[in-house]
């Protein structure tokens, strides 16, 4: 690792505390020259699912080398273990609860690591915030180039939460919401590919008990306050309302089921 | 540009997804010298005064050089247009939809080009996240030395929102609330120099339905809970509760308009 | 102070506006070798006891020879001094209202110093924002090694908050809550090391009017839902609920009182 390795934060610490001042001065004690990045620090508290899906829209834009520190950890101080995998591209370090898996599905793993050698913890070590006494100097003595093997022992393999997979339907595809983000946008895990080969006339979406709307190219393709769906820029539909709050105004939250159906004949939609 | 030039993020993105993270991992990916400094990320969404503002009340504290990047960008996807602005002292980059204009106006503008070339995007380009795709990776390019003329053609002129300029009354100036503060501090569009020159013993300032006030020095001037008027840290005039919050107690938000006149005999105010 | 030299912020600017930014474009005019690091910015408006609290539970984390700038400053404006406190590791710099003494009173202090030459501050200076015109540009100069004595006067002594501690009573400590945080832990003032030696078999901690809680390893030693009371991080006990918020869940705040008892008996708790 060569030049200013970066660390990106993903956590639920919030930035109201000193969590993640501290956990930057942690890093910058032990290595000076690391750069960190904020992904968020306002997952929700323990929403592994929200953790790992800001991690998985994200990591891929940083360059090659970074390390990828995600803290979702409602299980901290418990027996629940810490990780650091290697990746072809990057680093992902962690708890081992299914917040590194979304984002390491879609990287060839080359290792996974236990870590457990306290030479590299802080002393007396908390058993409350490990993303200050574990977490932290463990990434910035790997910016520094230390070996994953000090850490600890190799890991078969790593705690994974399953991706809700959307199911292909006979009009269409039923899937859910799977993050909704700080503008009411309802992110799907309806795949915008899957919806590019078809030579459906136009797409229905429909979500909760009262909100239909079409697949549109843009936001302001339709009247303001109206609902659309959009090929977001996670590559997953969406629904929004253009300059409203989806989620709000159609109660939708993350987990709830959503319908796409293709419209093959002209018809008014 | 030499060393490690700064590039400043004024944006509507929040801090809660994984948005800003994104674009400076791009940044960094690019230009791995170059530094990013928030300015904000929490600009109410869509909402292209309160950034245009933002904007314009921090960019002469950055060193020469800097970039500023203002991304307010309700249309997003549409033909709204991107631009780059070079002044005398800066570059500004954004949407062509005002947010750069108050900051621009005090500026002194050599030129403004077009952001057109796909060469510098990112691809597959997103229609909704132009901060990623488009504006990211050119400020990252434009850090680096990539001539402006590059990434499109010259702009004869950039889109602009009018100032809401205060106005001269037999008494003193009418004008409104421009900017609501985190402390519910009311900046409005009075200038203090305006009020300097003045022979007045005192200025009785005016918004809403109950609040009057009198301008004076510094916020603990009065007791507590009490509105006054103070000289802002961006040179207009503010309407503030001590220890409390104006927009909230009065029912202040921007756009109201307020009234600011001279008391000229010495008489209880 | 060689290589770059950190500088922390905590301060209750929010995040919302463009105070902390402007910050940061100050100290980078001056010294752009300087490292900014936030350690928050969202200390509730004027709550020197909590930017007093949250400064004290970092700065110890950070790199000797920091500079740690703390800014809640109610009286900005006023007769209050603002102060540059050295101690034997770090820098402490801000308004001396007693945001820095709680840290302070923790280090061995070499000097303090006032902080009363223009010459270092910005011109024209607001009333409003010292954070900008008064301290930023003072840690920059004084990160670029400028002389602490060219800012000001020696100070005799530091204006101080008293520290609340915890008392002993028969059965065990009688305390406070000093801080909540973001996830509604209630961190009280009894100290994990009071509690260390005792040859309880359990400790029994008693805060408002319902909640009854034991002293247990981590969070998740109990039911989801429920109340313990940990160890936390800072080395004090504080009250939180596995999987939820303490402080919404029991009416808890900072300043309400909270009793430890030592149970010596086998009974059930």
């Amino acid at each position: 690792m060569s030049g200013a390795p970066i660390i990106s934060l993903t956590t639920d610490f919030g930035t109201r505390d000193w969590f993640v001042g501290t956990v930057k001065g942690v890093i910058a004690t032990i290595n000076p020259q690391a750069r960190v990045v904020d992904v968020s620090h306002e997952i929700p508290p323990g929403d592994i699912r929200a953790g790992a899906f800001a991690l998985a829209s994200s990591y891929a834009f940083f360059p090659k080398g970074t390390i990828h520190l995600a803290v979702v950890d409602p299980g901290v101080g418990s027996s629940r273990r810490a990780v650091a995998v290697r990746t072809e591209n990057f680093w992902f370090v962690g708890p081992d609860n299914g917040v590194l898996s979304w984002a390491t599905a879609r990287e060839k793993i080359k290792s996974v690591h236990f870590l457990e050698n306290p030479r590299f913890f802080l002393h007396p070590m908390s058993h409350t915030f490990h993303g200050r006494d574990l977490f932290s100097p463990v990434v910035a003595h790997l910016s520094k180039g230390v070996s994953v093997q000090t850490f600890g022992p190799r890991a078969a393999n790593l705690v994974t939460i399953p991706w809700p997979t959307a199911r292909r339907t006979r009009g269409g595809f039923t899937g859910e919401i799977v993050y909704v983000d700080r503008f009411g946008n309802c992110i799907t895990n309806l795949r915008a590919q899957d919806f590019a080969d078809t030579h459906a006339k136009a797409v229905v979406v429909r979500a909760g008990r009262k909100c239909r709307c079409c697949l549109q190219p843009y936001y302001q393709a339709i009247p303001k306050g109206r609902p659309a769906a959009v090929i977001g820029s996670s590559g997953f539909i969406e629904i929004a309302v253009n300059g409203g709050n989806a989620a709000q105004q159609f109660r939708l939250r993350s987990g709830h089921s959503v319908n796409a159906t293709f419209v093959t004949r002209s018809r008014s939609s």
